[in-house]
């Protein structure tokens, strides 16, 4: 059925295991988080697995690892790969599958000696989650500027550690592995990761081809009014942030995403203060997480929310500020690169479709200096960032393989058009 | 203008600045919480000034305190006083204002050597804040039920001090008072206290006859749903509960207060789970705090409450428990002990009204053995529980003169009658 030579699914599901034992939890899923003894652990692993099979090892300032393989001509490789840090409670697949996929690819292209144009590396990004030290995607932000960004020096996990210091030990962690600058030209990227929501498991697809990845933007609103007693305070009396907030919300639900089926809202955070059951708050603080593909429809959202949180609050007579904390624009994947990934899933004759990622990806910040794209994979009910997060074997081997098929494909593409990210 | 004695003004407002010192935050408010060595600093002082001026000092098991002067008979006395514990970061007023008040009147009928028909004692209940110990009110509660309820056995405060050791030791720090047992009988209780609303102050009253205390209820609503990721979940495959509370919400701030006029619904408390900016919330938690005057009516709205929330959490596709956790029913104060203080301040020439308390005191529980009633006097900004709490020295003393025409009103008219709390 496939023209393509096949990976060994054995090895690659038993390294799977191995990886999900690397800071295992009791409840099935992993904590691995950025930088940790169990990071550096699995780093070490993966280093050693590349050596053993005669691979050079990289890593840059920001601790990105790098794993090369050779190809006919010294351009800039084709890197495939994602990250091996977990969150406190993640899942086994998040990252490790895309990371140990990658290596997967060199090796099997290494077992049945084939020779690709480019150089092809494996990197394993560092800090993806976020989790212990904010923000996420550093390793691919910083690989992104070329440069580690000069505010980071002072973050600090929950527990004080200095991100610089874990990051300068988990360096010398790793000395086998040559040193690198921070970003270097590169030809494409491509990186295979799960879902993370349900669709393509309700629709019975092995493989969604990801065109590209939302805008989202984070904006915290807080109203204020005034705090006063809940049973001396008539309504005619009242300031409460609470009334403008119910307002606010259930107009923004009842408008945002039922009107643009590609928009994302949520309220994840709120807070009364000062939190007292029978008083009035003083205030009330909420955020939201705001998505959409389009980047002029984002702008026109946020300033919806502006004027409906205005409003709302003008009627209780409270006062409203909303802040912008987190601007991520739109990224379209290259057209190019999607042709590439679409010839190979029909070549494999896996079942498809065209996606957009609704959560971010170290692509997206790859992207800004290289042609990039992503593969995602079903898993179980939409659910990651849990310990019950689950890849079906089927589908964790069938991205495995369809990323060595989209990366001879790529490589192809890659090596014909010398595209530079501009042209594409 | 007035036929009663006057009192001692200048002593008063002097006595409520000595006592503002105790406990005194820098902001010039008070942190005099229940059982404290501040609290025990203050019974000292109203201790010693009352054996200074011979009366007799007593205190229960719940160290609520007592100063009587006797009477021309031997009933049962008439009680009046307040509280002197305070909010962490309370006002001079809240409580203080009304026992201080109530020994100025004690002092004044001895100065001019009045001689009353029944013994008049001045009470400082334990406890009405419930800040430091939970719940408020204790010393007042134990009064009615003429014990000290068993759960109380467990309580502590946040630094797990127990109630019944503190007790024990602001018991011992006033080895000169007398024991007396949890609850006896009293043939009437009046309270003087500030507002804590803003509406004596705005229609310019001195004076606020209160003719009940509405009832209240607190409510618990817990709205579950699934927790998902804020970018991957479309609104079609969302259980988000935040979307639930919006509407439940909404509807309710739109429906309860606006269509009765007596009304209050306030909520002062919600939280939100995990609580993650970039994740639809697994459940959305919050209190509602109800009040209404009518206990059918009261009912009637909490039932309401129960239908919208599961309305608008089956929309959502969420799951929905209210649950009630605190029930305080109205009270209505006797009209023959209303009319004796409407008759006082009539001939004070006091401008007064009629008026509902928002907040629950002391009276409401003693209301339950004994004809009770209560005096407000304006505060500032109708604001209480804070330290900026203000109350004119003009309207301190004429709450004093006003609880001391009442006193003597009240006392005329529970000798005469002998009401029994049944008849009232």
């Amino acid at each position: 059925m496939t023209t393509y030579p096949a990976i060994d699914r054995q090895r690659f599901l038993k390294r799977l295991d191995d990886f999900a034992a690397i800071g295992a939890t009791p409840a099935g899923g992993v904590n691995r988080q950025a930088l940790s003894e169990e990071d550096r652990q699995a780093r070490r692993e993966l280093c050693r697995l590349a050596q053993a099979r005669g691979f050079r090892v990289f890593q840059d300032p920001m601790a990105n690892l790098f794993i090369r393989r050779e190809g006919r001509n010294s351009a800039p490789p084709l890197v495939i790969g994602s990250h091996l840090d977990s969150q406190p409670t993640g899942g086994r697949f998040d990252g490790a599958l895309g990371t140990l996929a990658a290596f997967e690819v060199l090796e099997t292209l290494e077992d049945r000696g084939i020779e690709t144009v480019l150089p092809l590396e494996v990197v394993a990004w560092t800090n993806e989650e976020g989790s212990r030290f904010a923000p996420g995607t550093m390793g691919s932000q910083a690989f992104a500027l070329g440069t580690v960004p000069e505010e980071w020096e002072d973050v600090r996990d929950r527990n004080g550690a200095r991100l610089m210091d874990e990051l300068k030990a988990t360096l010398a962690s790793l000395p086998q592995a040559e040193s690198r600058p921070p970003g270097f030209p590169i030809s494409g990227y491509l990186e295979l990761h799960i879902e993370q929501g349900p669709s393509l498991e309700r629709e019975k697809l092995p493989v969604g081809i990801v065109h590209g990845i939302q805008g989202t933007r984070w904006l915290e609103v807080a109203v204020s009014g005034q705090a006063a007693h809940a049973g001396t305070t008539a309504l005619s009396y009242r300031r409460d942030p609470m009334i403008a907030t119910a307002a606010a919300l259930d107009r923004l639900f009842r408008t945002v995403m039922p009107s643009d089926e590609r928009a994302r809202l949520t309220v994840g955070r709120i807070e009364a203060k000062p939190g007292s059951v029978n008083a009035i708050p003083e205030s009330v603080e909420f955020t939201i997480d705001l998505r959409h593909p389009d980047a002029a429809t984002l702008d026109e959202l946020e300033a919806m929310i502006g004027r409906i949180c205005k409003k709302t609050a003008d009627e209780a007579r409270c006062d409203v500020k909303v802040r912008r904390f987190f601007d991520m624009p739109p990224v379209a994947f290259p057209e190019s690169l999607l042709g590439g990934l679409e010839k190979a899933a029909e070549r494999l004759d896996f079942p498809w479709k065209r996606m957009l990622s609704g959560a971010f990806h170290d692509a997206l910040f790859v992207s800004r200096v290289a042609p990039a794209a992503m593969i995602f994979v079903p898993c179980r009910d939409g659910l990651s960032h849990n310990e019950r997060e689950h890849v079906e074997p089927e589908h964790s081997a069938a991205g495995a393989q369809m990323l060595l098929a989209s990366t001879l494909e790529v490589m192809e593409l890659l090596a014909g058009q010398k595209p530079s990210p501009g042209q594409l």
